[in-house]
């Protein structure tokens, strides 16, 4: 390449204008499209609502749990400021119970969307990818989360035993099987924080 | 059809018994195969290792989701006979949490296992369907989880406001996202019968 071939510094900018326009409405055309057909809709169908090629596509998203996870990215940061917020209410446990219904809630957004988070929650991805925005959002749901977990435990609403990743899997497999029923969502919920048996089992009475 | 083209009592019981051999045929290959590839294991590999054509398997399971719910109808007859024993367990409580934990052991013998009994437990069909094999286990069963809870809610073991359909989903709903990790399912199944926030519930305390 020589320095005639080089892009011009303005040159650039435009370039990284355009990816990022791109990207953008590559995300809103697939909130689109997965809240009408559910995790399993069109890629071709999201791209040409976003007015790009199907290359231009998996240039940004690779695969299908690409496009997911950075759509869910979006879901953990709000999450991490809910869960940031709820640290100064005065009742851990009802606290920790209200940012967990909002998990439930905000990865529900569309069939398919739960069972994703799910496998963007077990995958402690090593290298590169952890440093993606997706896991960086992901680290900061978790690390709001179990702040507010931490803040229950040392208050007594939580057993002593519990830990939190095995409560934020629990809520993760309620709002697997409640997809868009909210009720149900709800009531599984109450349940698993009540306790089915709650005088049995090793930390109640 | 003419009296001369009617097949005769002995060719009529041997048609059966064939029948009944290719349909034991099929479910045996089936768990082979399922356990081996998960659900979504190749049919046509199910026929094959069953000695019949795919034409064959069709006619028994019309789709894969009856093939699945043919071998779940097996787990749920012995989900339905453990629960009938437990019945006579001196721990109302214990003897339910046990039921549960061997609900979920049983729906994850291999991967899509759990996924497809959720799926079965929902439908409540009215209908022929209602009166097939797979419906008629999964009502025994029931039955017999139902008066397990009963009994477990009676003596004050689990909280008078739950139902068992709830305590089902969210043991089938632990088993989907714990899949082939049985020591997750049993940290997850106990949190929850604990309760995650066991003072703070409406039945808590």
């Amino acid at each position: 390449m020589t320095s005639d071939d080089m892009p011009k510094p303005g040159q650039v900018r435009a370039i990284r204008a355009d990816v990022r326009r791109n990207r953008a409405r590559l995300l809103a055309a697939a909130a689109e499209m997965f809240e009408r057909d559910g995790a399993g809709a069109s890629l071709e169908g999201v791209a040409r609502l976003a007015g790009v090629g199907i290359g231009t596509l998996y240039r940004h998203f690779p695969t299908r749990q690409d496009l997911l996870e950075a759509l869910l990215a979006d879901v953990y940061d709000g999450l991490a400021a809910t869960g940031r917020e709820l640290l100064v209410s005065p009742a851990p446990g009802e606290a920790l119970t209200a940012w967990l219904r909002a998990f439930i809630a905000r990865i529900t957004v569309f069939p398919g969307m739960a069972a994703s988070a799910v496998v963007s929650l077990q995958d402690e991805r090593p290298g590169p990818a952890a440093a993606s925005g997706p896991a960086v959002a992901c680290r900061a749901m978790r690390d709001a989360g179990q702040a507010l977990f931490a803040r229950a435990q040392d208050a007594g609403d939580v057993p002593a035993g519990a830990v939190f990743t095995d409560a934020l899997r629990l809520a993760g497999a309620i709002a697997v099987v409640t997809e868009r029923e909210p009720a149900a969502a709800d009531r599984l919920l109450a349940l698993a924080a009540t306790g089915l048996i709650p005088g049995k089992g090793a930390h109640g009475g």
